[in-house]
This record gives structure tokens, sequence and C-alpha cells, in this order.
């Protein structure tokens, strides 16, 4: 296949990697000039994945118009921030039925929207070429080879497998799921509980308490998703606790540290300025309360994390709030038609 | 309430601790006088809760009948091992009307009844009144009152929610949740996963190696759960996702550990002999292996670990087996009826 991947971030040139790796004839756009310049000349992107040699086959460019040409397969790879302006930009060089796969997990932060929502909007009447590629996947695991899953989530099952099909090689197995929906959110609000484990590692909390965070957690995702249409299956699938995961235990990921800090007391403006870099979690508990809002639904771990980040709560206090609730029922949450009928009349 | 514990390990004393912060008039039945001993004269357990100050108000005994005179709930903290024994011993002074709670994790190994069945089986017609306690729960942690949050999985609604009065406290939460099966299969077979979680970190590969084995490995656990009559929303659960997560993350795992040394190419025995204690994995893959042939059910994950454990086969090939195998569809294996009918047509 002809494959364009627009972002040379480390996660879009790892893709980029196994494309090439797999036979496919694929162009790597970035947008900085030097950059191009470095992956051309010197065959590596030192800053997004440094040690790492990349295939000589692998063309970039600056050059949208170009890296779009003649692609039979499209993948967007940048940060949720800048997904709208890029998809507009380079709308007109996209050819009529290629592929329009993103990788980015997130929101749009000005209109909430999903980031399969950001391309149709550019590319009315396309539902059934987009498609979602996530999972629990660091990319320099994948540049290094390492054995790796992710899910490819399309409304077309024939798109899904195409996705399936470019991708796939000895180390990196991609499952097909056709909810769309439940993919995105799931890869974009599991950083909600990342935040949220650091907060608990903060106040020295133990595993306990974590496994409690990520799976409660994970079943408020459950149900906001249920209510925007998505499968409750797919969360405890590869883009639901599969991602959360991989963004839990590790120590590097942004959102545990900044989480960290605030179990400890410091203040999010502090916090942020010690981390120095865009910390998603963030933003994704600003979005899901709202959404949640919008769609009525309870989400008290994300309620409690947003009123530690926005209205100057104490962490210990949130937890106590939480841990007060009244009694919980484990399954009724998620999906009452489950509870068989004698558990529902009393 | 008057409440008879039955076992005097870590999570048994550690509830008993709970029941009688709660106000429960509550005895712990040791098999051993001498631990007996210990704990009402110096009011320690230091082999299973080094450095706990147990309550005063705590009485244990090693006289079963005396331990079960008056009992208005039972909970049996024992072995998986020993637990048909003990129930069985015991039934005679169990009261008639008295709630059957276990907190045990296993099958039986003779006969792979999971414990709420061994308890039947002593106690026809009682299934009103048993209940299984699990959850992602280290011992010593609920013993330091750090918060933690449990399932009381039983048939009857009033049944499950008499556990949770009992038990719940300002950090203690417990959910209820109809599926008996369901909780008793997560809390059982995720040591399967902890042990091929430990071969890969054995192998040397990375976080999204082990993401995918935690998650596929669940997605086999719902598939055996859902074919043995269970919800598969269960496994996403505290008593699945949460307890898998408790397991792995803790590098003190017997399975973790064991799988590791396997992962390193060492052979079982060798690998047994230097835990030197029981590693419940590896009973637990055996059980499910044939439980899974049983019932006619694909456990790739299971599977492999069984030959790389009773096989002599090589972790690595097995791993390749793995990575190798037809393309995945994530949903669909689980719950083929949530899948849209164009999906399901191509």
């Amino acid at each position: 296949m002809n494959i364009s991947v627009l972002g040379a971030g480390s996660w879009g040139t790892a893709l980029a990697m196994v494309l090439v790796g797999n036979g496919h004839r694929t162009t790597l756009w970035a947008r900085r000039a030097g950059l191009v310049d470095e992956i051309r000349t010197m065959g590596t992107n030192h800053h997004y994945l440094p040690g790492v040699r990349l295939p000589r086959e692998l063309s970039a460019t600056d050059d949208a118009a170009e890296a779009l040409s003649g692609a039979e397969m499209v993948v967007y790879v940048v940060p949720s921030a800048s997904m709208a302006e890029v998809v507009e930009a380079t709308s007109r060089w996209v050819p009529h039925e290629a592929l329009l796969v993103h990788a980015v997990k997130g929101f749009d932060p000005a209109t909430h929207r999903r980031m399969s929502q950001v391309i149709l909007a550019a590319h009315p009447g396309a539902a059934s070429r987009v498609c979602a590629l996530t999972g629990p996947s660091h990319a320099e695991e994948v540049a290094r080879g390492l054995p790796t899953t992710l899910v490819a989530a399309a409304y077309s099952r024939q798109t899904a497998e195409r996705v399936q099909d470019a991708l796939m090689n000895a180390t990196l197995r991609v499952y097909t799921n056709p909810d769309v929906v439940g993919a995105e959110l799931g890869g974009a609000l599991k950083n909600i509980i990342a935040l949220g484990v650091g907060i608990a590692d903060g106040l020295g909390y133990g595993d306990n308490a974590k496994a409690a965070l990520m799976t409660r957690g994970l079943a408020e995702i459950s149900r906001l998703g249920r209510a925007m249409g998505a499968s409750p299956l797919t969360f405890a699938g590869l883009s639901g606790v599969g991602d959360l995961i991989v963004t839990c235990t590790s120590r590097h990921s942004r959102n545990f540290r900044a989480g960290r800090l605030l179990g400890q007391g410091r203040p999010l403006p502090e916090v942020l300025n010690e981390i120095g870099m865009v910390v998603e979690g963030v933003t994704a508990t600003k979005a899901a309360v709202e959404i949640a809002a919008e769609h009525g639904v309870e989400m008290p771990i994300s309620r409690a994390i947003y009123q530690v980040l926005f209205e100057g709560k104490q962490a210990e206090e949130a937890v106590e709030d939480l841990m007060g609730r009244e009694r919980g029922r484990e399954l009724e949450e998620v999906a009452r038609d489950l509870i068989p009928p004698d558990w529902q009349r009393a």
C-alpha cells in the first residue's frame, strides 16, 4: 500500500517504521523542516526516538501535498489539540478513497469532539473509511520490536481489517473492534485515572487503593461510554484496561507524576510548572466532567479529581468523600439489565 | 453480629480485625494452638501480620465448636486445598441460619469445584446464605487501615448487603455483585495471568507485552466465565481486573516471581524448589485448561503457559505462537451478540 503518516512524533515515527517493515510505501510528514532533514540525512529522530535507526526506505517530507499524493491510507498522529487544524489544512490533498486512520488519544479541546468526529467534519460521508488505532503501546517498545497489541476500531469491518493487515507482523498483533466510540473514549479518558493513581501514591496509599481507583475509574468511564453509545466490554479490552495498565504502571507517565505531586499537597499551577509539558489528564478531566454532565452520568472519581485540580480541595478529603459514599453495587451501575430480577426487586 | 472467622492466616486475621473494629463479636479459629496462644497472650500474629497489634476484643480459639457457637456469620479463610476438609469437619457446629461467607481464591484441587460449591456440598439448600468475598486486597494494607475495596457476591441480595454492612467502614468499601460464579473465577484464575506476566518479564519484554497479556488473559477468562454462566462485566470489575492489577504489579507475588524464573529458561521443578511455597497459578493453570476443555472454550494464553509449565516448551517459542495466531477480533470473542450485524456478515 501507499501510506501517508501525518506527524513525526514518537508514535507516528514508530508506526511508520512498522509500515515500512511490512513492505508499504510510507511517507512521514513532519511540520518542521529540520526534523525532515534529520530523518532524510541521518536516519534518526533523536528527540522522539533516541537511539533508534530508521529504515532507509522511509520517506519524509514537510510538504503535506507531496505526502498525501496517491495515498491509499492516511494515518493522523498529531497532538489532539492540533488535530482539527491539521485535518482541515490537509483535507484537499487527501485522495477520495483513502482510509482515514488516526492514532490520537484525546478530545478536541474547544468542542470536546472525538478524533473521528474531527476527521468526519472535514470529510463528510467518509464514516466507512474512518478507523481509530489505539491500545497499550509505548512507542519506544514498538520501535524496538517488542511484543505489542493494538486495536483497530472502525464502523466498517473491511476498513478495520485492512488496517489490521497493514500493521500486523511477528511482534505486533492488531485486534479489530466495531466500537469506535468506546475505543476512542478509553484512550482519551484513561489519563484521568492515571492522575488519580498518582494522587493515591502521593498520599502514601497502597496497591489496594490503586487497583480500586483503576477498576472503579474504568467502571465510571464505561458508564459514560454506555451513555454515549459504546459497548461496556470495549473498556475491558486493550483500548480500555490495557491502555490504563500501561499508563498507570509507568513511572515515566506525566499524568502519574503530576498526580503524585498533587497528592503531596502541591497546587496545580506549581505542579504544571514543575512537569513543564502538557499533562493530558488535566484537560481530559475537565472534558469528562462536562461531557458527563451533558449526559447525566455520575462519575464520582473524575469529579473528585476535578475538585482537587480546579477547586482547591485537599486530596485526602476527596478520598474520604469517595470512601464514604452510599453502598455500591458493582454490576448494576454499569449495566442494570444484567442484574437478575430478584436482585432488582429488593 | 456474632461472627466466626475460620482461618488465622494474614487475610483471615485482617478481616477479623475489621469486623471487631466495626463492633461485631468476632472469634478467630486457628488450627494451631500455639498461634491461638500468641493471639491471646501477645495480641499479635507475627508470622502472618508482622508488626500489627490485634484488637483486645478479638477472641481466638482452636476449638471449632466453640468458635461456631451462636455464629450468625461464618467466614471461611483457609487455603483452597484445605477448604473441603474444613467445611466438612465443622459443618455440624454451624448454626442453621448463619451466613456462609468465604474469602478463598482457588478451586478444590481434586474436583475443580468453586469454593461456594464446596460449601454447598456440606450445606445443601443453603444457596441463599452463601457469599463470596473477594477483590484487590493485600491483607497487610487492610490491617493497616489503608483504603481498600472488596466485592461481596451472593445469589441473594439480602445476603450480599448483610456482608457489605458488616464490613464497610471509613477505609474499606464493599460492592455487592449478584455474579457468584464470575467473582469466584476472577479470583481463582488471575494467578495464571500473573505467571504469564512474570514469564514476559523474564524474557525481557516491556510494558506493552504485560498490558497485552493482562488484557487478553482477562478476555479469555471472561470467555470461560461466560460459558460457565458468569457475566463478562464481572471480570472488568474489582474481582477481575482489580485483583489482577494488585497481583501483577506486586513484585512480591509468588506467581510473578515463579513466572520470571520460567521466562529466564528455568524448568518448573527447579523454580518451585527455589520459591519454596505453593505457587497457586500452577495449579490454577492445570484446572483452567481442563475446565476449558470440558466447556469447549479456547484459552490460548493459559494453554501456552500450560505448555511451558508441563510440556517443556520454551517460553520464547510459546510467545511466538501467541503472536502468530490468526487475526483477532476483540469483542466478538467474548460476546458475539454485541457485534453489529454488518460486521457479522463479512
